[in-house]
């Protein structure tokens, strides 16, 4: 038979996203969604259908991005929209790199990109503790993508240490994927560097802390040259990735602090609680700034060389909590094969969580 | 000033789309979108906001996938969705071609997705009458990419000639691009061929025929080994490229035939009358199958060398036009410097386009 796929295609792995499943499920912890609806206000800015479906949205998302722009105390210049942060991710990729280096472990999304736009991609391992290795990121004069707080670790970086990284690699594109930073307590973003750095780009996302995952809106902050840059990206793949609802509904969501403000106070609270009770538990958490936690029974590990892997293992686990409808992630990947990464849900999720975990014991 | 753009976004021209100016218009003619609103069943199925925006939306687009295949015969396994046809075109250039072959006139973006990804691009001119010439891409062993009907003539190949042309390639993928096929009145849509022909893809959207331009939905019918390339690529760039009210809304716009009949007939009776009043002003209209009319007066093509635009110059018209609140499309390319691109509006909208035209004659 042949293969119409062209030379680019042949033999790539695309991303694999977290389960979606359509029933059977009581607790779903494994996309790092948020538990709680959108504010009032997103809803009623989307109902009834605003403005005429019929024609094109607006290209350049002004409403949006200045909206996004005040939040900041940036310009709309500043900031560039996209179907989601991944396809920001992805434009920027396709901008600003020819190579890149990350981390060994991070958001798996990064290689995929990388491949698919013939990116070179290099690793450095992460610490033993899973902290990010800033030394070796110093003075490399390497394009440089690094989440932050890291997935599916979850663990933060310092604005110092962003800032040297950022400062010592000044011809280079540095990406900061900030997609779960609303859920740091510390004051880390790197938005504060934009205006000091012309190499920084900063992206982020409505998915997780807006509740907006079903409406698919991300964004980037820099400045204006970098901008630039992904808008020519987006000019030369699709006129109008956000529809009208997008711009409508992200625009709402970020004018409304009040619900953002609570919202992620609730899940950074139920953060803690979790985190308490899995100690208790015996399970050991990386130090989460994120809206979920990764984490591991060190008798899990144990035996895992003989083929039966222990009843604690995190294999084990994720699959004894789907039987009871409790969905977590689980990552096949070396050095991380023990971990579970689990979402933040409501109280009610983490106690249902947290009680089938003591059952397994 | 340091450059940080990729190798490969150096120097490139994106696609300009048609203008979406805030204020001053009148009637909007320039961008090929629907003059009506979406049917009420789909304003209804948006509004309330559906299902919890909070999770990520189905990255198969299960329902609306079903929807597609249902109105057209075809299985889920035959359709690809995506954020509008630019989207699935940009997806299948990356798919499927290391290179392409295209009328030199043609819909512009190709040679932009073509250039972004190292794609060798080469044209065949269209005949003198605009007609694509069917023999020159027979057999020729090329991977194609064919809008038919065309733009931005809105001149269509019958399905035998689109045929021949996917029958004598068959071991190169043939895109046929009918975004503007439901505004024919034969039956020339390749559709019909999809279980005969494994190397032909046709593409569609919902945002012209279905009015749907700000929901951003399109899509491509194939056989299920072409739809599984397309999935790869849309795995490689962004799992969920479609949000919730993406897939709720053209689903329901979909199984609405009655209104989407109902439409598309109204636009091509007025196509009709307002091909027949331009007659009257002595203006060339190619034979159009498309929501849209490409003029030109024959006299605006005379002392086009001495520098000076004759009245009747097409460039001059749309100035003209513009002045009155009337937006059209010019493309100052070769061949085609004097036509304007004519979107259908509702019968209120092209009389005051041909009234406005009969002051300037």
């Amino acid at each position: 038979m042949t293969s119409f796929l062209s030379a680019r295609l042949r033999g790539i792995a695309p991303y694999v996203p977290g389960e979606q499943p359509k029933s059977g499920v009581r607790v779903k912890l494994n996309t790092n969604e948020n538990p709680y609806p959108p504010s009032v206000r997103t809803l009623r800015a989307l109902s009834p259908v605003p403005r005429p479906m019929e024609l094109y949205p607006d290209p350049n998302c002004h409403m949006l991005r200045t909206a996004i722009a005040g939040t900041y105390g940036l310009e709309p210049e500043q900031v560039f929209t996209g179907n989601g942060s991944d396809e920001v991710l992805a434009f920027a990729f396709m901008a600003f790199f020819d190579s890149v280096a990350a981390p060994d472990i991070t958001y798996s999304f990064y290689p995929v990109w990388a491949r698919l736009y013939g990116i070179g991609y290099s690793t450095l391992p992460l610490n033993n503790d899973f902290t990010v290795p800033v030394k070796k990121f110093i003075d490399i004069r390497k394009n440089i993508v690094l989440a932050n707080p890291n997935a599916p670790t979850g663990i933060v970086l310092s604005l110092a240490e962003i800032e040297v990284i950022v400062r010592t690699n000044a011809d280079k594109v540095i990406i900061i994927d900030e997609a779960y930073m609303d859920f740091d307590t510390g004051s880390n973003s790197a938005i504060r560097l934009i205006d000091r750095y012309a190499n920084l780009l900063v992206v982020r996302t409505f998915s997780k802390s807006y509740s907006l995952a079903g409406l698919r809106v991300g964004y980037a902050l820099g400045q204006p040259q970098l901008i630039r840059g992904l808008e020519t990206v987006k000019n030369c793949v699709n006129s109008y990735t956000l529809g009208t609802l997008a711009q409508v509904g992200a625009e709402a969501a970020i004018r409304d602090t009040a619900h953002f403000e609570q919202c992620t106070a609730r899940i950074i609270a139920t953060r803690e609680r979790t985190e308490a009770a899995l100690y208790k538990l015996g399970f050991e958490c990386c130090p989460s700034s994120a809206n979920f936690l990764f984490i591991s029974h060190p008798k899990g590990g144990s035996g895992a060389s003989s083929g039966t892997p222990h009843p604690l293992h995190a294999s084990v686990i994720q699959t004894k909590l789907r039987e009871a409808g409790i969905l977590t992630r689980y990552f096949n990947l070396p050095r991380i094969d023990n971990y579970l990464r689990v979402t933040i849900g409501t109280d009610d999720d983490m106690d249902k969580f947290t009680e089938r975990l003591a059952e397994l014991m």
